[in-house]
């Protein structure tokens, strides 16, 4: 691609070891115009770091289908940016209502031949309605549109340096785990579990975590989701203890579940149902196979052990600079249907199997798919008791 | 209040130690009648906890004008969740599209007889458009609007429990602080600091922090928001450390700045600045006072200074079950003209002075607005140099 697609300095600065990554740049851009849409408004921190390969709170950049893209950021931050990145054109704002000013003036500037400009944002999580709304009046001729058509195909396939950073991802949560496991004991608290994991994951490098820690103990392991409280775990406890730690913004998600002490059947069972479903979908970790056939795998082994009427769908989803990204089915129940495709980073373990009255448990993975085996990103022994 | 007005089982669960909160729930129910507005949808942790007394991942729980309130939880949740709350009617779902299936069928029986009933949603950052856009599409009849003028009024007005939690959160804040205070020094990583902050918060109660923990150093240090990266904190660096965190929902906002060693002529010209100015802020504190008048208070000092460019509106914000909650003059303009009230809780010292090539500098401490001088819910020594 030419370089007039881009800011000179930025292929510069780049080429000189600047954070940008052009080659992500050039490869939206050209969806973008296939897409007809005429500038991506990045509000995100996954996109951001995807594009910039640096992380600011609050992230505010518009890449346009064509040419240099315009990062808007705070004045006091823009020696640094520039350096950072390589990139000469940053603007700048003094207060967070110039900042948006500073959007809409961008766009206005970018957009002066055009009577309806059309602007993706990220339909995700991390896109509050108010906001959205908020720039729709600032900027009423613009036609927002979701973006996840140019950015959902490139993200999902990861190239080896995201592999790469996951894998470093999986290595953290791993940490956590032992520290987890070495401080259960009936009498502890939930939280005092969360610590331990939280900490040993921040000094093996991790930068905090894409989800609260989980820490569902007793009754709250049958929870769908969870968090960690000032419950003291007891004697028979399970306890679901689910940890996505994030390392230069990409994560992994290691999930295993204990029980304090000598099992009883029903806890062996629901571990060993589990275990069962989660090497099922793991098996149907192939290339081409659909988000639904890794479900329907895992679901045969619910069936198995007469557990169908507990299976959670959604076994699967894949993920990367977010903890849950396209395809995710539980969230678009579209993606259900997507096919794996190789070098795609996805989990098995995300439903927990849930049997009111008797507890839950979740065993969960992160994965690189290959043309060959899966290759796991987690690794932690499967062990369930503890005494 | 009559008791149809809610599930009796609520009363009696509540009056026995359930969690549920009749009286609040009461009176949004009448500020809703007064609203026109036929039932609250809640989608956030903030106000989920304000009414339910507990938190749970993904609350989901709908609050009509009138009569007991419906929470869809998870199956597995629903025995527990019962217990908690002592609420007969809970709605369980077992996949997360049938959680969507149920909010969608709870809102129609609800509104059987009503052509086009208007839902309120929260519109803050915690309320993502495309869910909004999806809870559209799966109810077009329904009206949705801003809850904001029912649950802000609400909300904004701290009850003594509430001021009690977030006492508690500004403690656990300045054990964060004395952490990280003992970690920094030349050679030290802002995320070893940031773990050794995170660690002692979790260790004296709290469960996270509310924004990430900013260990600003060095050039990074005149950032508007922050983070903590593997950037190694060096001699002569200012170091911004702001710590919120979490205890049972509540947040309290603490932040200092540091010096590495002797502090330059500058260094403590922007120290002593910034102190002033916030000392400012803080003697305006007073009931009816306006946001504005605090933000005129702290610019004062800057201008004495000779910094006025450099002076960031929006030197104060509310704080409570959000980190930023209205009146937030910087996300809510209109927020700016809003009066202080007994009782409301507020940070002063949420502006960074940062001054291009020097750095930044920034103090921030939360208050409880009474009828005399504001109490400080965070406490710790305003001192700077660290040798």
């Amino acid at each position: 691609m030419p370089n007039e697609m881009l800011d000179e300095s930025a292929e510069r600065g780049a080429a000189a070891g600047g954070t940008l990554r052009p080659e992500r740049i050039r490869a939206a851009q050209q969806r973008m115009r296939q897409a007809g849409i005429d500038a991506y408004m990045i509000l995100t921190h996954d996109d951001y770091i995807y594009f910039f390969g640096e992380d600011r709170f609050q992230p505010r950049a518009i890449l346009p289908a064509q040419g240099p893209p315009i990062v808007i950021a705070f004045r006091g931050e823009e020696e640094e940016i520039k350096a950072t990145l390589g990139l000469s054109k940053v603007r700048v704002f003094g207060t967070v209502g110039q900042q948006i000013k500073d959007v809409v003036e961008s766009m206005r500037e970018m957009f002066a031949a055009k009577p309806n400009p059309v602007v993706g944002v990220q339909m995700w999580f991390a896109t509050p309605a108010f906001l959205l709304t908020m720039f729709q009046k600032a900027n009423p001729k613009l036609q927002v549109v979701d973006i996840a058509p140019v950015m959902d195909e490139l993200r999902m396939v990861k190239d080896p340096e995201e592999i790469g950073l996951m894998s470093k991802a999986g290595a953290i949560a791993a940490t956590g785990m032992e520290a987890a496991v070495r401080t259960l004991r009936p009498g502890v608290t939930e939280n005092e579990v969360a610590a331990e994991a939280e900490y040993a994951m921040r000094k093996a490098g991790g930068s905090g975590t894409a989800t609260p820690i989980f820490v569902n103990s007793g009754v709250r392991s049958a929870w769908l989701h969870g968090c960690a409280t000032d419950r003291k775990i007891q004697e028979g406890d399970l306890v679901v203890v689910d940890l996505v730690p994030v390392y230069r913004g990409y994560c992994a998600n290691l999930c295993r579940t204990f029980v304090m002490g000598a099992p009883s059947e029903t806890q062996k069972k629901l571990f060993a149902t589990y275990k069962s479903a989660q090497q099922a979908g793991i098996a149907a970790l192939q290339i081409g196979a659909r988000m639904t056939d890794i479900d329907a795998a895992a679901r045969a082994a619910f069936q198995a052990a007469g557990y169908d009427d507990f299976f959670v769908p959604g076994i699967s989803h894949s993920i990367g600079l977010s903890f849950e990204e396209a395809p995710a089915p539980t969230i678009r129940p579209q993606h259900a249907a997507f096919p794996l495709r190789e070098n795609m980073t996805v989990t098995v373990g995300h439903s927990v199997l849930s049997v009111p009255g008797v507890g839950g448990v979740r065993l969960e993975d992160t994965f690189h798919v290959t043309s060959n085996q899966p290759r796991p990103l987690t690794s932690f022994p499967a062990e369930f008791a503890i005494f």
